[in-house]
């Protein structure tokens, strides 16, 4: 199956991604992008991430598939609209971390059957076209909610095209998504800022941390450099459930802080024996 | 400079991957491995990382020069118990991630002089000598502590060894590298562990977190497979810089928790546009 006009809502890191991916594996002859952000189209069509650059409304008329890629807290009123302006055999598809909002902001939507809800679970600390790059999402999960309340020829398209650039299809209800999200994707970003504020506050000599900074303290506060303009929506929207994971992983590191100001060998041994059962799960 | 003998006490990681980088580079005849383990002497012969095991004592009096790269705890016996074998012509190193314990009960040793205390900022999270590797090391930095308690031929030999494996070299006294390495180093390492708990404690369907989760999650959890026998004496032995950099952490956590609880996105934007300053430093 072959789209003539796909459009992508946003030219960032996950649609530029997708676009290259949808032209390589022969899924769409003609790439039209949507963004407010001038440079990011001339910088996507320089990078043959786009063919063309279209006003919303007029993309959306002229293409049989539109997947939106923006921040979250955008994502719920620009689907509405893209939802509004489509006819019976479109699909539209998004990409957002964030999946309750939305599902239940379209769920009476007359359309609704057109719309299949996606979280493709790749991405890097980078963002903007230049950060789009052939061959992601390869070897990930992609969530795929409420799928009962989509088309199944919109699903199909959509899993098929997932598949096509190596994703394992997993199904969810919004609701669980949410805060698995939290869970596996949010938290490690909240760490990850939150590690860099406490290095950055702690470490006056920033010569220090560049001199010694090992790869273990790049991997872990790699994700601090992320974009908040895309993170802060998605913690604002999950907040709940990031609450609940962000208040256990205090009481985690509570308990490495009790350990260590009694001194207690035992107690820390057992806190780090427990965390290596990590192993099993992402060995 | 090629030494006939060069004995390592450990077989491990570090250990391990420096003894390879001898014999690769052309430092070492002769490896000798102590350890009081017989399954990776077996090991690390299998692997070619050492020639002979001996006993300690046997295997010291025979080195020009003995590294010693093993748990903190029993680094600082084992290095005083080897400097009590050692002559006027034989080098110590030690490779701990730790320096102001050891340098203080070396100070006053009548040998003091042919010790060089050492802190290669390199590691991964496995251990044991099958996770020795080839060309470890490189691109990484090496602090040296008290230099100027050294003497010049011990600390040019030590130099001029981790500088041929690509390293490179920064002065520090060991209070000093000792608090640094609280900062960039086990404040990274407790976090991860208690990150994987948090997680492992929230997510009892551990298929979940098999199927969703991402690059992300795993680059900021992979430190907790870190072996607690190594780590739990490092964090013991710098107990008050890893609770001074804990604290802190676990207040900068709490300012995201307080921007979600007041739905605050002004603040909780601030805090992670500060925590991308960090881009400066690890990019």
């Amino acid at each position: 199956m072959m789209f003539d006009n796909v459009t992508i809502v946003g030219v960032g890191l996950i649609s530029g991604s997708f676009a290259l991916a949808l032209k390589e594996k022969g899924f769409a002859k003609n790439i039209i992008g949507v963004s407010r952000t001038q440079a990011s189209i001339d910088k996507a069509k320089e990078l043959g991430i786009i063919d063309e650059a279209l006003p919303m409304e007029e993309a959306v008329k002229k293409s049989d598939f539109i997947y939106v890629a923006i921040p979250v807290d955008v994502t719920v009123p620009v689907v509405t609209q893209i939802m509004n302006l489509i006819n019976d055999k479109q699909i539209v598809a998004d990409a957002g971390s964030t999946k309750y909002a939305l599902c239940k902001s379209l769920e009476d939507h007359p359309k609704r059957k057109r719309f299949v809800a996606t979280h493709p679970m790749w991405g890097t600390e980078y963002s903007g076209p230049e950060a789009a790059v052939r061959d992601a999402f390869k070897g990930r999960s992609c969530v795929i909610c409420e799928k009962e309340k989509s088309d199944r020829d919109a699903v199909d398209t959509i899993e098929n095209i997932y598949k096509n650039l190596g994703m394992r299809i997993v199904y969810m209800n919004a609701e669980n998504h949410d805060i698995h999200a939290a869970y596996v994707s949010h938290i490690s970003h909240i760490t990850s800022f939150a590690l860099a504020n406490t290095v950055l506050e702690k470490e006056k000599e920033g010569d220090a941390i560049f001199e010694l900074a090992g790869g273990g303290f790049e991997s872990t506060v790699r994700l601090a450099k992320s974009n908040p303009s895309m993170w802060a929506p998605i913690f604002m929207q999950n907040r709940e459930n990031v609450l609940d994971v962000l208040n256990e992983h205090i009481s985690q590191l509570r308990k490495f802080k009790a350990s260590l100001e009694k001194e207690n060998l035992d107690y820390l041994t057992e806190l780090m024996v427990n965390a290596n059962k990590i192993k099993k799960i992402i060995e």
